[in-house]
């Protein structure tokens, strides 16, 4: 998606060894009528899977997740990585590792938001090591849902996960794919 | 917002002695096409304010802001509340006490995204002690910036936030509010 190539280039900044903040649009300060583009790419790509329903994880993906789940008018569900005394009691969860914080944590869905009917699309704003999209492949398989793709704005392609979940044959789209990321400059894999 | 009231009758559940769950549509799964007209419908009500950015805090406050945002064709920024290693470390930041948890949390907003000439519209699921609406107004305060008036989408009018922030001269709309909660009725004001 070359607007977005283009969005992380002006306003992204970089911070050695691997990290590309996008801060300003996609993950703290967001830019709906930008997000807005970000959903209809996800539904070009994606629009004729017969998707029932969009499932993310907080807090990066909410936005990104309603933005798709507008274009495609079905649910969207976010996972939830934090004790919530008003949860549901009856939920699929998943242990997921956070490489960034070298820690595990806990996703969960209540139950009642997955059917074994569901066509999920699951989307999430960035794929390296990819613990956090394959912990939703498994819960939401773990429901009897199918995972019809994945789908991510920025995967970098210089860590696994994308290589992981695509050796399990599932579609992966990533709409901006950084192959490279140095002391100035970020580059993409065409 | 009569459609407000009639969903959180059809899809809410209650949980004594002070809980009505709506995560069915709000603050879970979420149903975008219902979003939005939340979203147009605080444009309605504060579209006369020349809000320049909406400001909400995360996770819950994410799906909404954004609604809101697009509608006033501003940008929206989450507060975050979570340790995050590649968050800024120039930050407003302000200390939040929550009673569903019984303790206090650290909110942060990097300094780059508000700007003394904002002029904020503050939004958020639910207000009842109000304690996170009240945190956030500290912290837009804190950079200069103005609040032009605090958006709630479910207040809880047994509970004293409200009033609090009313009390400060503060513009507060709720698209609902409920008065009461008893073991199988929501009651709603006037």
């Amino acid at each position: 998606m070359e607007a977005l190539k283009q969005k992380i280039l002006q306003e992204g900044s970089i911070r050695l060894p691997d990290v590309i903040k996008v801060d300003s649009f996609l993950n703290h300060q967001i830019d709906t009528a930008f997000l807005d583009e970000i959903g209809r790419e996800f539904y070009v790509l994606f629009g004729g899977e017969n998707i029932t329903k969009i499932v993310t994880i907080e807090a990066s993906g909410i936005a990104i997740g309603c933005a798709a789940a507008r274009h495609f008018g079905v649910p969207v569900v976010f996972a939830k990585k934090h004790e919530n005394k008003n949860m549901d009691e009856d939920v699929y969860q998943v242990t997921i590792h956070s490489f960034t914080k070298n820690t595990d944590y806990v996703a969960k869905i209540a139950r009642r938001f997955l059917d074994p009917s569901d066509r999920v699309l699951i989307i999430d704003d960035f794929l390296a090591n990819g613990e956090a999209a394959s912990g939703l492949v498994r819960m939401v398989r773990s429901s009897g849902a199918e995972v019809a793709g994945v789908g991510i704005v920025i995967e970098k392609s210089f860590q696994n996960g994308g290589q992981k979940l695509r050796d399990q044959g599932i579609r992966v789209e990533s709409l901006a794919v950084i192959e490279k990321i140095k002391e100035d400059e970020v580059i993409f894999k065409d």
